[in-house]
């Protein structure tokens, strides 16, 4: 099963190894992985998208909290939250297909970040079905290559992790 | 001296674990960290943002390739490129302030994606800078929470990493 698990963290060095080896030691696959910082810089909030079973994930969410740097960890399953992603993706786009495929942008609310002659860069900003429905379009004219952040994801509501 | 290094690395467990910890060893301290996947369902990009030392980075970047998995490595220093990050902002919007607030998402191009009596969460992608503009502005209402995803970026015009 898939999850969404939110851990804040003090901004030092080694944390993220540390709390990436952890799952990685009971063969965890990340899916995606982001880590930048919260409303208080001394606080990194990393959030992780994982694959697995369950008991093994308790058992993780157990020693993540023995590391001192770990404050809480969140676990969106079963719960009503809001996910985003963001990708940057470089297509093939010569003057012939750059109306259709800046077309296609604009659907998705894409922007067009970056225009060259035989190409350009769009910036997307949604769920993971939305990048992929738009990644499956633009493979079409050809992808140059393609980045993504890995999804974040808050609680809905006034609550805080 | 701040250096955005992309990694393209073999979609296996442990690999990001491994990364991160070549990064720890040495005391870099990493700012952030997106891993997600690319156009190619077996190959994740990692794009870190690091603080240091050019020698010490130089020594991480021959010992990532050392390792199996790591395709590419690749550093936007001194290179023209895009990059982007994505933001989820949850703050206190009780109706008195809600107008307010939504005026200053507006003005960021951020998008309301949850409202609830007392708080409102926007979305907003842009450079660093950008995001740290719209943070300190809500500050005055009270930031309930925040997530970023850290930095993604690729080089301008049609070549790849």
């Amino acid at each position: 099963m898939q999850h969404i698990i939110s851990v804040l963290v003090e901004n030092k060095p080694r944390v993220l190894a540390r709390v990436a080896s952890l799952f990685a030691r009971r063969g965890y696959n990340i899916e995606s992985l982001a880590v930048g910082p919260t409303q208080d810089p001394a606080i990194s909030r990393i959030t992780l998208v994982v694959n697995g079973n369950e008991d093994i994930l308790e058992q993780i969410t157990k020693q993540l909290y023995k590391l001192i740097e770990v404050i809480k960890v969140g676990d969106f399953t079963n719960t009503s939250y809001v996910d985003r992603e963001l990708a940057l993706i470089k297509v093939n786009a010569p003057a012939t297909v750059r109306g259709e495929v800046a077309q296609i942008a604009e659907i998705f609310r894409a922007r067009i970040v970056d225009i060259e002659e035989k190409s350009l860069t769009v910036e997307v900003t949604g769920t993971p079905d939305k990048i992929d429905a738009l990644e499956q379009l633009l493979r079409k004219y050809g992808i140059i290559e393609m980045t993504r952040t890995g999804r974040i994801a808050l609680a809905r509501g006034s609550k805080s992790l």
